[in-house]
This record gives structure tokens, C-alpha cells and sequence, in this order.
């Protein structure tokens, strides 16, 4: 017989997957009239949640997918052996391995892979990384009800298990940090306003701010690419503002632009951390060594790499959803020369 | 009937299995007594090599095992990613997958995981990687007679297909660029002497110190951990040399060491570049943006990756070892600031 989808509920209920999804779930709360719609379909339908069958399923390949959006020519992923190394020893603890694809950047054939894995049963499950909005991989297993887990968010209509870092509390401490040290006009590299990672790490920058009692001035909020040239390239143009509108600090939401601003004011013939503070975040190993050393964000990779394989593991053994469905991480600063209390003469 | 192994054949001809497999392979000649001995063990066993068999096999897992050594902390892998994406879509294309498993630092217990996933026919062939002097799982696979490809080599009496960067032409090129410029006390800062890595690049060293005909002074070359911290105090000593026999360039084996040499240098008022030129090899992304930018050796990773996917998955489709079994790849030297010519002062 063939089995009811989660789909067929939704369009006898007319309302979308993911509410059904939600309802059965108990995550949300709907009108009384939609709930009654839904469980009506459940049971005319016969619906059975697809994490339970799938855990009842004989034959498992024990193997997890994972596959992830390589890194831009010139740059290094600074946390991507860590991450793994920690999702391979969790799982082999488990009994499971690992098996990895290439990432294709065109949504099409990159579903086609996850489809093909599916189909041939090598996997049971996915971990998927570099969330975004609309995220067509989120869509694509839900619609296919097959387990995985993000490590990061997608919309907040989407409900499925991830983890993530807060990037936001990343920041703000960044923030708060230089305003204790004296700074005033705290200006922020970021990426554009499509980025859901961006726009999670900016929400830190704004609260910040406000907490802080300093106004948001919008000509000392650059957006680009987020890598080392637009860091200088904006930065210079800060350094060009008449004396008063110019930063004294520059909050970067990656090593790379920090490292750009660093340069930038450099040439000037500044000391980065001395007149202008600049912190970074992602905690590139290397950034330790500059001269002067950089403040940054580190994440807790080992401890997510853990956690997200755990999730999966929970869902595919127990074949129930994890409980927090949910995780968030908060992130930690690591303050270093590059961003001195104002007053401080930068010797070390 | 229980298939004849090599071992059996090495037992009966009273060789190492090495021997065997070099003369039933074509690639050695052995004294005419001892080829005869391992043929007659052949034919009398009723040997067959095992690629083939396997070939023949129906029931193939079409996935390829990898595992590496991981980063130790506070460093990077600068090359994993590009090295990963490359055997991800060059397996793809042949309808191959990588299956990732842990590494483990205690030999029994790793090759407890490479026979795992031998015997439960979960991987058809394996992707060596950091193979070292000795190497435990490159002896172990030879007696399996199971098919694998190495990025690196390890003793020259064990005989199996790998790649390998030629690190000692890298070398080779730094110093030559260095003695071109006007050095003549050209330091290196190298690992340990159990390095096979560290002695086939070191190897280009003193070859280059020949051919320019520079002597060797032992007082400039310091070997210990490849890490800033040995970089940073190895030259510091070197600068507490009495000035005559300080050297006036140094060449790192890796760019983590050249950061640290270069950060003593510029802690004594130096400026690397100038006073004492500084060389690094692996071309980490970030180096290109330290100021001086870092002169480096970049290996073609993503060439590699291709190339080591496409031998193993030679051997699993044809049934024999690839021709020819070994390939050598040279690095390229990237010349950037810290290696300017003496005379040079050094401004952009």
C-alpha cells in the first residue's frame, strides 16, 4: 500500500505542509477550526509521521550526507576540519559514517544529488550547513519528510531541527566591548542585506547600539563582499569622511574584512587598535599572529559538530523529532591588540 | 575455494610479499633464481592478483574511504577544502562517493576502522593521505591486497600508486630565488629528521645550496615543531648570533614558521623583506595579506585531488594499477614581499 504523505494531509486540510507539519508536531498553535481540518486528514488519510516508519525500516545504510559550499578561491573555512573531524567521531560513536558529495551551486542539480542518495538508499539522513532563506534543500526534505538537521537557520516559517550560532551575541559583545573601551563611532562591515548570516550578526550590531545609548549612523554601515578587499576598500572610504564622522572603531562580521580595515588604516599611517579599534570574527586561526593580533568571534565548532550528529542520530534511532527541536549557541569574544581602551598608548 | 593470497606466495617463494608483488607487477628485476621461485609459487598456488577479482565483483559499493590526520589545534589545513571539493566532483563523475571516517592517532586502532569498512564491503578502495616512513596502513592494505592510492609516499621499498608534491623543487626554487636576490646566508627552519615530508623538502635545500655553491652551515638550519611559536624562537636565536653568522634569509618549511620568524625580525626593528628576506611554503590564503605579504610555495591541490580520485578509480574499473604507478608534481613558488632583492629598500 502506499503510504500517505504529508502533502496529501495538507491539500485535503488546504493549508500548507509546514502547518501540518507544526500542528502534528505540536509546535504551534492554530485556529481550532484548522487543527480539527488537519487531524480530520490525519485520520481519514491514515497518516503516519515518516520518522517512525523510517526507524522501523530493516535496512539502513548507517551512513549520513554531507556535503558543503566550498570555500571562494583565496580564502580558507578556518572552522572546516575541526567541524568535521567532530561530526566523524560522533557518528562513528553511534555506528555511522559519513559520506560526502560535491556541493553544486545550482539548486536543481544539487537536489537532484540529494534525491539520488535518497532513492538508492545510501543515506539516512543529511546534515546540511550554510542555511538560508527560501533554502531550496530545506524544501525539498521536508516535502520528502527525510530526516536531517541544519547547522544554521533558514526562514522562521521552515520548522526543522538545526543548531546554530547567534552570531547576534557574537557581535553585540564586540560592541559592548569597544563602547567600555571608549568607543563612540562604532562602525560595522557586513555582508549585503540578502544574508541571512549577515543580517543574524548585524541584529547584534543594532542592539547593541541602542543598549549602549549611541544613535545607528547609516555612513558608517558599509555592505559588500565579505572578503579582505572590500574590508579595505571600505575602510578607506571611512578614513576619506571629514575627522568628525569618521569611525574610532570598525566592528567586521568576518577575520578577512578585519583584516582588509587593518590594512586601510595602516596605510594611513595608523596603528590599528590605537586610534581605530577593529575586531573580526570567525577566529581564523592565523589572526592570533597579526600584528597587532586580532579581537574576534570564535564559535564553538567542535562542540556543534557534536550536537547536529547527535540530533540526527536521536531522530533516526528514535524516530521522533529532537526535543528542543531547536539549539542556539552562543559564540564568544576574544579580545587581543587590535582593539585597546581609547586611552591605552598600544605598547605591549 | 579460498582465494590464494600473496602472503601465501611470499611464504612459498621464502620473499617478502613486497618482492612478489614488485615482480609479478614488472617492476623490479630480481636475481634470476628468485623470480623463479616467486613463478613457481604462482603457478603452483594457482595465485591470480586481486584487482582483478575484484573488478569482476558484482556487488560494488561505489564509494571510495578517506580519513586525515586532523589539524592540531590553534593551526589550519590550508589545502583541505580545495583537496576535498576536487575528489568529491572528480568521484562524482565517474558515480563515486567518498565515505569520511575518523582518524585515529593509534595505529591498532585505525586499522581496525580500515578493516571494518573492508569487511562489511562498505568502500571499494581507500584515498591515503599524510602517509608517513613505516606507514601502518599502507602494509596493512598491501596484505589485504586492497586497492588504494596515496597523496604522499612513504618508504621507497613499498610499492603503490601515489601522488606526491615534489616538495624539495619548491625548496629548491625559494633558495635559488633568495640567492638570485643577493642572499648568501640562507637559514631553514625545518622539522624534525623523522619527517618524511620535512626531508624530501629539505632535500631541496641543500641541492640548491650545491648548485649555487653556498656551504652548509649547520648553525642555520634549526629543526622542531612546524608550528609560529618554534618559527618565532628558532630566528630569535639566530638574531642573537654574532653578526657575521646571522643569516640574511630564511626559508621556512611552512608558512606558519615564516610567521613567527618574520614577527622576531620586525621585534628586533627589522624589517623582514629587507634586512633578511623570509620564504614560507603551502600558500595559506590568509599569508598574501600579511604585511610584508609572505613569498610561499602553493602546491596545485585541486590537480592533485583529481588526479588521485582518477588512479584509484583506474584500478577499480580496470582491474590493474595505473601506469604509471607514481606521478610527481611540482609545487610553484608565489614571490611576494618578504623576498625582495637585498638592495632593494623595500617600499611598495
Amino acid at each position: 500500500m502506499k503510504r500517505v504523505t504529508i502533502k496529501e494531509v495538507a491539500a485535503k486540510a488546504d493549508v500548507s505542509y509546514q502547518t501540518v507539519s507544526k500542528v502534528i508536531n505540536h509546535k504551534v498553535e492554530v485556529l481550532p477550526e484548522t487543527a480539527e481540518r488537519i487531524w480530520s486528514a490525519v485520520e481519514e488519510l491514515g497518516y503516519r509521521p515518516n520518522y517512525t516508519a523510517r526507524s522501523l525500516r530493516s535496512q539502513r545504510s548507517r551512513t549520513i550526507g554531507y556535503t558543503w559550499s566550498p570555500t571562494p578561491h583565496g580564502l580558507t573555512n578556518p572552522i572546516l576540519d575541526q567541524f568535521l573531524q567532530s561530526m566523524f567521531l560522533t557518528a562513528e560513536q553511534s555506528g555511522y559514517y559519513l559520506l560526502c558529495f560535491p556541493y553544486h551551486e545550482e539548486n536543481e542539480r544539487q537536489l537532484q544529488v540529494y534525491a539520488e542518495l535518497i532513492d538508492t538508499g545510501r543515506v539516512d539522513g543529511f546534515v546540511l550547513s550554510s542555511v538560508e532563506y527560501n533554502d531550496a534543500r530545506v524544501q525539498f526534505l521536508l516535502e520528502r519528510e527525510f530526516p536531517f538537521v541544519g547547522f544554521g537557520r533558514s526562514d522562521d516559517e521552515a520548522l526543522f531541527p538545526y543548531i546554530d550560532v547567534d552570531g547576534g551575541v557574537g557581535v553585540y559583545q564586540s560592541v559592548v566591548h569597544l563602547y567600555k573601551g571608549g568607543r563612540r563611532q562604532i562602525a560595522a562591515l557586513a555582508w549585503p542585506e540578502d544574508s541571512r548570516v549577515g543580517n543574524n550578526r548585524m541584529s547584534g550590531y543594532f542592539n547593541a547600539l541602542k543598549d549602549c545609548g549611541l544613535p545607528i549612523n547609516t555612513h558608517l554601515i558599509a555592505r559588500g563582499a565579505g572578503n579582505y578587499e572590500f574590508g579595505y576598500q571600505a575602510c578607506d572610504e571611512f578614513l576619506q569622511l571629514p575627522r568628525s564622522l569618521q569611525p574610532d572603531a570598525i566592528v567586521a562580521l568576518n577575520d578577512y574584512m578585519a583584516m582588509g580595515a587593518m590594512a586601510a588604516i595602516q596605510n594611513k599611517g595608523l596603528v590599528p587598535g590605537e586610534e581605530i579599534a577593529v575586531t573580526g570574527f570567525d577566529d581564523n586561526p592565523i589572526v592570533q599572529y597579526l600584528r597587532p593580533s586580532l579581537t574576534t568571534v570564535q564559535q564553538p565548532i567542535w562542540d556543534i559538530g557534536q550536537k547536529v550528529i547527535e540530533m540526527l542520530v536521536y531522530q533516526l534511532e528514535e524516530g521522533k523529532l529532537p526535543d528542543p527541536l531547536c539549539t542556539l549557541i552562543p559564540p564568544r569574544l576574544i579580545v587581543r591588540q587590535s582593539s585597546q581602551p581609547k586611552t591605552d598608548t598600544g605598547k605591549e
